[in-house]
């Protein structure tokens, strides 16, 4: 009898166990290491397996940006950020279907979540970079990561900056908050297995997940768990099928993030029982802001029309552009504010011209489309405001300096960067909820293999991930190791 | 021990049988009917199993048109239609991930499946109604019901009527589509069991469906099924639970169709290991061109910007106004076509005008946006073109007869009937297919519990559900009945 992710194994059908644990992990990036730390250090035996050679996973591949809230970093920097503004602000990361519960725990615990970070040797400088950036190259530790000051969030919740970056210099500071979470667990005393591949759960006569089985050196080890298993293996942007049958949208763009994000253990959820929710939803980001004078610039479509306020988060921006018809979106600037972008080569200029007619002529839209569309956009923008889609004053720059220049972002030529939102429903303890809603006994999850707090594209914002995985992994930890042996 | 939907009965919990047959059907709708009937023809024993007090299901509450192509009706109206343009139209039906031999199947045998309609006794005066209409209140029988002859599905597709209509006076042909469909389902000495909830599935030790639980009288049934159990249950229309975790998006819409489409069926066929699909895509309409002449108004959302050609199906049309930003978007007409829309009480006239700038000014936007889009689309109209929308040039009227009006369509005060397109994944021969990929033996599914023929709210046509219903109905049926005994 051999089990599947998507097809448990059942206890009967296990002739004998190789290892013995309390606690399984599957997946090492940040939520499986901090779910592994929490574990162990409530006193549980934990094992944590990995499929690939060493620690990271997509975590590693981030900016080690986490979101946070109240901290003393904050407040050095002079920003008051209050437990009910990070909350509102969570709410609205939610979409609409935000999981409210998650967001009140989460912004209650947020400073003392930063402690703990800390507490584990993750450095943080406390300072703060201004500005519009997608990740600090300075060792800074605070910026602005998201929307907040963007319309509408600006309105509903008090902005704050709260992307909370690892102190490295240069990008990349994921695999650095890795690397110390790594060593933290291994400190732990968890047993760390590298190329150990999660087959399948198995579970007994009450569904109770009591084990794990994991490939190691092509051979099946039956892993029992006396306590429960935490699933922390990430989304499903390598998963071809699982994205056509569930986010047929993501398939036109160039770039998934995780190389293990297979969707494993959502499958692995599934089977034992578990509910996946908002399996349309992802992520998406094309690095436009870079020069930051560019997000002066205003994005239109293929009619011509703008679509959004260019100033929120990249992301927000990036998930906006694949609503709109066609393949593609053009970002419109004036020499003022003309920089070749971070990705030039995939980010091309489509049209030059001395007045906007000629750009919209060149780009073979129809008189009175793109060209109608910067003028009245300018003329407010002399005006100091946006009417129809808010951009903020400080972002607003009259595009009359030219010549002009229409960049193309191409949904499937650009670097469109993308990874899965939706996943396994967890209860704020991290356990997995059965699709009848109470929990599967033994299993918990948490970070991307899960839908947590970001739930749409459309509302992200930077460290949102890794708040879910560092956090929700930590609660995740504590619960399986806290139930009775059996 | 009890089962439920999600949590199918293990054989071994069954201590007695009540009741023996070859098929169970569940769900008394066309796609149950349709499985009934042809379980019965092929020799089976079968006994359907219906939870509310008579057949009818969502189907009843259509206009009882179904989706065909290459018909002697469309030859006798004048139009030449073929499998290929009729796969191809399909194929966009799909959207991102279209069912290419679904697709495929059906255009092929499309001509036969009309044939037996006919048989069964649905009468078709094989009449064309020409002209945009919901549905026709006269008995002609044929008519436009898509999107046909609009950008861009007229370039892929050579465009054909193909909503074949039950020939009826009146609106609401699909109660006297299942009249029919009823009467030949009790000719056919099917055992016809009403306010019979399906509760749970038994599977065997291989994981094979033999059997379903039934609520009747209050009391759990246990029924046997030698060969197979077929779910027509509909979709999760009236769930809100699965809506908010699957389609938040409905949830701000006034108006499901469908009783007793509680999801149930999907939740069963989940529950045996089968494969849920873009639970995230529904179908919603509004009943806007009514009268036909307002299709020659244009949309345009809270930026005052078009947004789609307003001459595709009305239904996709619907879909788009809710990719807009904010709670509404407005149709705007001039004096030669406005008419009071069929329902006036929830299209409100938002503004009036001598002018459009006074329109603009009465509906709060801002100078520059509304009126300059009319006067744009005014300037191409002029020339019979709309370069940036495609709308047809049949439907294409300058908009300069004043006075003027902005008609509101409010997503939430506004009638937007809605259902949901999302469901297990089957195959051609309507297996309910399991989430390896393989399918789930002894469970059968048509209809709007599977995700099958039109797979996204952006390109319905009217009659695809019926069509999806009554073909793959009869598929899954047939599929049902062929398996030897066990």
């Amino acid at each position: 009898m051999r089990g599947t992710p998507y097809r448990p194994l059942h206890a009967t059908d296990v002739t004998s166990w190789d290892l013995t644990t309390d606690v399984a992990v599957v997946g090492f990036g940040a939520a499986g290491a901090c779910a592994a730390l929490e574990a162990a250090h409530a006193g549980a035996e934990v094992a944590l397996f990995e499929s690939g050679a060493g620690s990271g996973g997509a975590s590693a591949l981030s900016g080690g940006e986490i979101y946070l809230g109240g901290t003393e970093v904050q407040r050095n920097a002079g920003f008051e950020d209050t437990t009910e503004a990070l909350r509102s602000y969570l709410t609205m990361v939610g979409g609409d279907d935000p999981d409210l519960e998650k967001c009140e725990v989460y912004a209650n615990e947020s400073p003392d979540h930063f402690t703990w970070l800390k507490e584990q040797g993750v450095p943080y400088k406390g300072t703060f970079l201004p500005g519009k950036i997608i990740e600090p190259e300075t060792d800074d530790t605070l910026i602005w990561s998201g929307s907040e000051q963007a319309w509408p969030f600006a309105e509903a919740a008090t902005p704050a900056p709260r992307g909370h970056t690892i102190q490295y210099v240069g990008v990349g500071g994921g695999r650095a908050l890795m690397d110390i979470l790594e060593a933290r667990v291994r400190e732990a005393g968890v047993d760390v297995r590298l190329n150990a591949r999660a087959q399948c759960l198995v579970l007994d006569d009450d569904e109770r997940v009591i084990g794990i089985v994991v490939r190691i050196d092509n051979r099946p080890v039956h892993v029992r768990t006396r306590r429960g298993v935490v699933l922390a293996t990430g989304g499903f942007g390598m998963n071809r099928d699982m994205l056509a049958q569930h986010a047929p949208k993501t398939l036109r763009l160039s770039t998934p993030i995780g190389e293990n994000d297979n969707g494993s253990g959502i499958q692995m959820g599934v089977g034992a029982g578990g509910n996946a929710v908002h399996m349309d939803e992802f992520f998406t980001t094309c690095p436009w802001i870079v020069p930051p004078d560019l997000v002066k610039g205003i994005f239109v479509n293929e009619a011509g029309q703008r679509f959004v306020n260019e100033d929120c988060y990249h992301g927000r921006v990036s998930r906006a552009m694949l609503d709109q018809p066609g393949s593609k979106v053009w970002l419109l600037v004036d020499d003022a504010i003309f920089g070749r972008p971070l990705d030039a080569a995939r980010i091309s200029v489509a049209a030059v011209g001395e007045t906007w007619e000629e750009v919209e002529r060149e780009l073979g839209l129809p008189e009175e489309s793109l060209a109608r569309t910067v003028h009245t956009f300018n003329r407010y923008a002399a005006e100091g405001r946006d009417p129809l889609h808010h951009k903020a004053p400080a972002w607003l720059k009259v595009l009359d300096d030219g010549p002009f220049a229409a960049l193309e972002l191409n949904f499937t030529k650009s670097t469109f960067t993308y990874f899965t939102l939706g996943g396994l429903a967890t209860n704020v303890s991290g356990e997995v909820l059965g699709r009848d809603g109470a929990p599967v006994p033994g299993l918990f999850a948490a970070g991307r293999v899960t839908s947590g707090l970001p739930r749409t594209g459309h509302t992200y914002s930077s460290g949102l991930s890794l708040a879910d995985c560092t956090f929700f992994g930590r609660k995740a930890g504590r619960a399986a190791a806290a139930g009775p042996p059996r």
